[in-house]
């Protein structure tokens, strides 16, 4: 679980401007308890373009850090597309569009020629829900196996499958999470485990569920075992989720997903942050089969998802991830910078692919203090990991080798 | 539960011209079985101007339906809102931001000044579903009661108390569903007893949660007994879920909220729809006592959940709604078209409120070939009720005196 001290501390404003402990002081009457500020001194941005960002003061940051903006910060082609789409309508999709449908073929052709139908929603949260509720009803089980530090989002259902929120003891009783990534554990023999486990309890599996770069877990690209647990969860009746949320759309420098360097197929895809570039669109891919089998027996229609104008943005988001070639930079500077960071010798270990990447320290402290060192150098980045000892690197996809350097400098400046 | 009768048949493109049915197929393939068009012959919109609508031949529509572009369709105000915003920064709540601040002061001061703090998300379905984990989480308990046809949301917990989406036995069986709305029980009575049968089960109330117009219910703006409920549950020691996804943002015409006509304050408020005139956003808005409480034992984050583009687009709206009278507006061509619709004498009953009108007619078959007869005289509207029996008339607020007299003309048309 990201461990609170990366964020900043709202009983302690005594640090900050005048001004900026005003703001502070408002938001949290207003916003309340639950809503957090990364950093001890947290940074107000008003202004973005490409991989940096600026705050109300014009200072300017490196953004290391967000993966939302994936095709660079206020893109003027996704601005263009949602002005344009605004200014003419924003509906659902009960009425016809010729957007949402080529949208949607475009999408498609991206993936594993099973994978025929698409579902839209407003956030990956949604998405993980919509698939989970999939599952289960197909399944007609209620199993669900994840990994130990999992992170799915926050409805109801999948909070309860989310470790990273609250714990093993918030996980739902018909949920099991695995050990695996990170540890001496094969992956595929601890799902099978979790596969018996959950039997010896009465309940049969529905759907393994796994983020492809097991990103809440430190960022672990490469986790010996997975096709196995495919296999296994399969061979017990439950289907694979791939949760592509974080790892989708390139950034992992192979392809558009995650999964394909697993060689897997998996039955159910979904995907959310970068799809629209900040624009709330999230959807779920599965083969048609899938689809019809849990329309007939339920119903299901999202307001806002695929709505003309979040279609737009996506479908922009998509043409400059590929117009600008972004996967092959996520490739080229991601590999780069993995060698460079490994080369200063500095961490335990840095994992990665692509522009996500995990590179981890001593010690917690030793990795929250870094990451408010950075801030104060305005490079902006967190933490992440079980133990929250990892640095997570996972900039915008027009990540320069200009940018890595300045990175690796401010890194090494901080941490030596 | 709205019949599938007004949706379009896929399985009948026959009657289509060749554009249309290229388009209807192209989209079967992508979309899947789960998606649904309006109408016999699907209307493709690609334009919109306060309440009128074009398709893709030009043709002019007028718009007695949606309520999500509640400011008028393409609002110049709202578009060049999310523009500018869109052009400077699309980010999360993690960074210090002035607008959701100001947003966040500007819209709580419409509410109760018990309830004091906003947590956003993107959907109605995510608003109600956080809403409800807080409510257990809180009250411990997880007994819910909810209308008869009760339509709340999409998400696996809130589908589970929306029995208009699968019916009484989708229900689960922590829920309890009552029959008030348009039948001869008072709803206080009929809570009353629902509270005593889950305790005999041995489930403890965690909250009521109500559409204070009853939308799916046929749209009922007046429901007797509806403050005896709320006692009742409290007494209980439940909580009051107010869901104002539908009948908030002024279009009962009578202040803000629907809440206010019963002299009723919920311990939390939902607020989706129109909130942003099409953008994803939505919220829970409750007292800090029990955000604090919920935020003791969880967490809660949403990537798109008030981040700024949507936040620009809320607040135009909400300046919009104020600046252009458009409360007044509901409630004076809203009460001319009730009484108007009332005099007609087509009608078996016409309920409602400001600009949220639920017109009865003898059977689902009648109100379903009005709809698409409707359709073909250039005016958009649905139909919703338990029975599917009542026509849906719930257009954007800027619906004018002659948009009613049209509306009426065609209704007459139709139904004579």
């Amino acid at each position: 679980m990201a461990g609170p001290a990366t964020y900043f501390n709202p009983d302690n404003t005594s640090g900050l401007d005048a001004a900026t402990r005003d703001l502070v002081e408002r938001r949290s009457r207003v916003l309340g308890s639950a809503y957090r500020l990364f950093y001890d001194d947290p940074v107000q941005l008003v202004r973005g373009e490409g991989t940096k960002v600026y705050d109300v003061n014009g200072v300017e940051y490196l953004d290391a850090y967000n993966n939302v903006p994936s095709v660079g910060h206020a893109h003027p082609r996704v601005t263009a597309a949602m002005t344009k789409q605004a200014g003419l309508l924003t509906t659902h999709t009960r009425y016809l569009s010729e957007g949402i449908v080529s949208y949607a073929e475009d999408l498609l052709s991206t993936l594993p020629e099973s994978i025929d139908n698409i579902m839209f929603t407003c956030t990956g949260s949604e998405a993980n829900d919509l698939a989970l509720r999939i599952a289960k009803l197909v399944t007609g089980a209620e199993g669900v196996i994840v990994s130990l530090n999992a992170y799915h989002g926050v409805t109801t259902e999948i909070a309860a499958i989310s470790p990273s929120l609250g714990g093993i003891e918030s996980v739902a009783e018909w949920a099991r999470v695995v050990r695996a990534p990170g540890t001496e554990v094969d992956f595929g023999e601890a799902v099978e485990a979790a596969v018996s486990e959950l039997e010896a309890f009465g309940i049969r599996p529905a759907a393994l569920i796994v983020d492809t770069v097991f990103a809440s877990d430190g960022v672990y690209p490469e986790v010996p075992g997975l096709a196995r647990a495919v296999k296994a969860v399969r061979k017990a009746g439950g289907l694979v989720i791939a949760d592509e949320v974080q790892p989708g759309f390139g950034r992992l420098g192979h392809g558009m997903w995650g999964f394909e360097r697993y060689g897997i197929v998996p039955d159910l895809v979904t995907v959310g942050k970068p799809m629209g570039n900040g624009q709330p669109i999230a959807a779920v891919m599965a083969p048609h089969g899938l689809i019809d089998r849990f329309n007939e027996r339920s119903r299901y229609f999202n307001t806002f998802g695929g709505s003309s104008v979040s279609i737009a943005a996506a479908q922009a988001t998509l043409d400059v991830l590929r117009d600008e070639g972004l996967i092959e930079n996520a490739r080229e500077v991601g590999a780069y910078l993995l060698s460079s960071l490994q080369a200063t010798g500095l961490f335990t270990e840095v994992r990665g692919a692509g522009l996500f990447i995990g590179a981890q320290l001593e010690s917690a402290d030793r990795a929250i203090k870094a990451v408010n060192d950075l801030r104060e150098r305005r490079v902006l980045l967190s933490a992440s990991g079980l133990g929250n000892d990892s640095l997570k690197i996972r900039p915008p996809l027009p990540f320069s080798r200009a940018d890595a350097d300045r990175l690796l400098t401010e890194l090494e400046y901080v941490l030596r």
